[in-house]
Parts: structure tokens; sequence; C-alpha cells
């Protein structure tokens, strides 16, 4: 069953462009709250961006910094990359921006000494809980890492102490798959070395 | 059913020693290993730590780290701290620490221009895939982030592009709960801020 959701659970870049019901998304986000965190600090934060200048803003972004990503390769591999559809925040209904509060009190510090880095980690669980959330309602989710963080934060208008960990492209799917697409366009297969088991 | 297993999965720091099946460990593992990763570069690698002096070595950084955050909290809170258990180390019959491999090749740089930390953030992903698979076969996990990670990769004499994402402890618990245990022992509470969903 579960083995099921994780094997249909892809990064979505083609979305129909129906309405998603709001209880749905609160379901899946409650799912997502539910998450585990360092010192139970909890500090994810979600921002719905619905404003269409936003919106606009954060695709410009993404178009600068993929025009500069498809720069950095050579001949084929930039074609081959060009050719890639790497996001779907044109079609998709909802936008998610989930930042990391940094500056939370929350937990108080605990399990943070030697790995500051674990209240982001935080929030990076609490994503994928809302990803497994959404395939398991029907819906799709699309992980946009290819724009700048302290620029999205300013198009938002949120705190300066917050961290953005992902931007969500949510919606239901045009294609259901059970292989990556990345697999699928012959970008990157599985690797060995990530399914052996060391031991020390 | 997924919130119930949401609910359910909770850090656990109290193990009983039975041994676990190798097959239940692989099943567990292989659910990781169909996590998302940025550009499918599938970053994780996975070492179950069993001999004895290692063990130990761990053991004895944690207590260092640990003995240090207590002694950064004042008075009542340093007390309690002290009473909390923060890890199952010793009683634990299965170690896993998990890596990100910094130096990959795979997913031939995709999604990390401006975000570089998403291959750590795909290694977060994979722990916790493994954590709710674990869960939905009957084992606990906790993951135990109070100790140094260079220190970690040294005793574990993996690749120094190695870089440790979690230590985990693996087994049967001893007790199952709904709500979390630093919440149970009045350490941090729900949050309101990260139920929230924000408009922009």
């Amino acid at each position: 069953m579960l083995g099921e959701l994780f094997a249909w659970r892809r990064d979505v870049r083609r979305f129909r462009s129906d309405p998603v019901a709001e209880e749905l998304l609160r379901a899946c986000l409650s799912l997502a709250h539910r998450s585990p965190s360092v010192g139970n600090s909890q500090p994810w934060r979600f921002v719905r961006v619905s404003d269409r200048e936003r919106r606009a803003a954060v695709i410009a972004n993404f178009e600068r910094c993929n025009a500069i990503a498809a720069a950095g390769y050579a001949d084929a591999k930039r074609d081959r990359y060009r050719r890639l559809k790497l996001e779907g925040l044109r079609e998709a209904p909802i936008h998610l921006a989930v930042f990391c509060d940094d500056a939370t009190g929350a937990g108080h510090g605990l399990g943070r000494g030697t790995m500051p880095e674990m209240l982001h980690y935080s929030v990076v669980g609490a994503v994928q809980s809302f990803w497994l959330g959404a395939r398991a309602h029907g819906l799709g989710v699309g992980w946009v890492s290819i724009v700048e963080r302290d620029k999205v934060r300013r198009i938002l208008a949120v705190p300066e102490t917050w961290h953005l960990i992902a931007y969500l492209c949510v919606g239901f799917p045009v294609e259901e798959h059970l292989d990556p697409e990345l697999e699928r366009n012959g970008w990157q297969g599985r690797c060995e070395a990530a399914t052996r088991l060391l031991e020390r």
C-alpha cells in the first residue's frame, strides 16, 4: 500500500487547470503539520500565492534562473536540458511557498546544537508529508528549486527570518507515471550506489 | 489511513532489544530508495553500524554533545532537559547512519544551481520515507541529531565528501504513543503559527 503510494508519488510538472477544493488542500496541509520536527519546533510556514503579479514575478525569476542553468551545460546536454519540462508554474491552480522560520523559539533549541540545519530539515519533512498526502488524495505536487530564495521571500513580503525551503506547484496531474520523468527522458536513471547498504 | 500512520509515527527513544529481521530492514530501505531526489540524483548512502567499538564511539560523542547542550540551559530548564530521554542508542538493535554524497555526479546538477542544499534535502526525504515505512511495518525509528557530523564520519571511515544527515536508531518500540514525547513532557506543545495558511 505505502509502497504503491511511494512509486506513484512523482514530481508533477503537467497540471490540469481545474480548481482544487479548499477542504482537500486543508487535509493535505493538516497531514504536513503532523510531520516530525526537531525539538517539536514545527518551524514550517505555508504561504499560498494567489496574487497574479506575485505569481508572475516568481515565474520570471524561475525563467531567469533556468536560462542561467541551461547555459551552464555544454552542447548536447544543453539541448537536452532545454527540452525538459521542469515546472508547471503557469498551469498549476495552487502555488505554495514553504518557509522555515529561523527565528522561532519553539523547541527551545533542542537537538540543534551541533546540527543547526535540523530546523530546515524539519521543513523538508513537512514538504514530503504534504506531497505524500496530496498524492494519496489524487493531487500532484511539483517541487520547483530553480528560483532564488531571497528574491522569492521579497516577492512574497514575508519576514526576513523566513528561509525558503520549497516552492510547490499543486493541482491534478495531466498524466500518471510510475517512473521518474528524468529517467524516462534519459537524464538520470537509477543509481546502484544509492541502493547499497554499507556495513561498518 | 495515511493520517493514522502519520499520527502514529513518533520519534522513538525506547526500544526492545529483539533483533529485526533482515528482510524487514531491506523492505524499509527499498521504500527509502524510492524517495524523490533533486535531478533524480539519489544522493543517500545508508550505513549500518554494527561494530561494537564504532557504536561506543558514537555513543560517547552523543554524551559529550548532550552534556554541552544541557549546560546551555539555565536552572529549571536544564533540569528538565536532563530528564528527557533523547535517544535509544544503547538498546536499539540497529544503528543506521545516513549520509549525502556531496560529490555524486548523478543528476548532473539539475535543480541545484540556486539551491545547492537540495542535495541534502533529498536525503532528508529518504530518511522520512524510511521512517514512515518502518512505522508501517511496526518498527520504531529515532533520529539522533546531538552528535558531531565530522566526528561520526571519521568514526565510520566513510569518504570525506559524505555529509552526515541523520543518525538513526531502529528497532521495535517499547511503547506506542499518538502524542509527541516532548509535548507529553511539557517541553514543547503544538504551535499555532505552524498550522496557519498565509495568503499572498
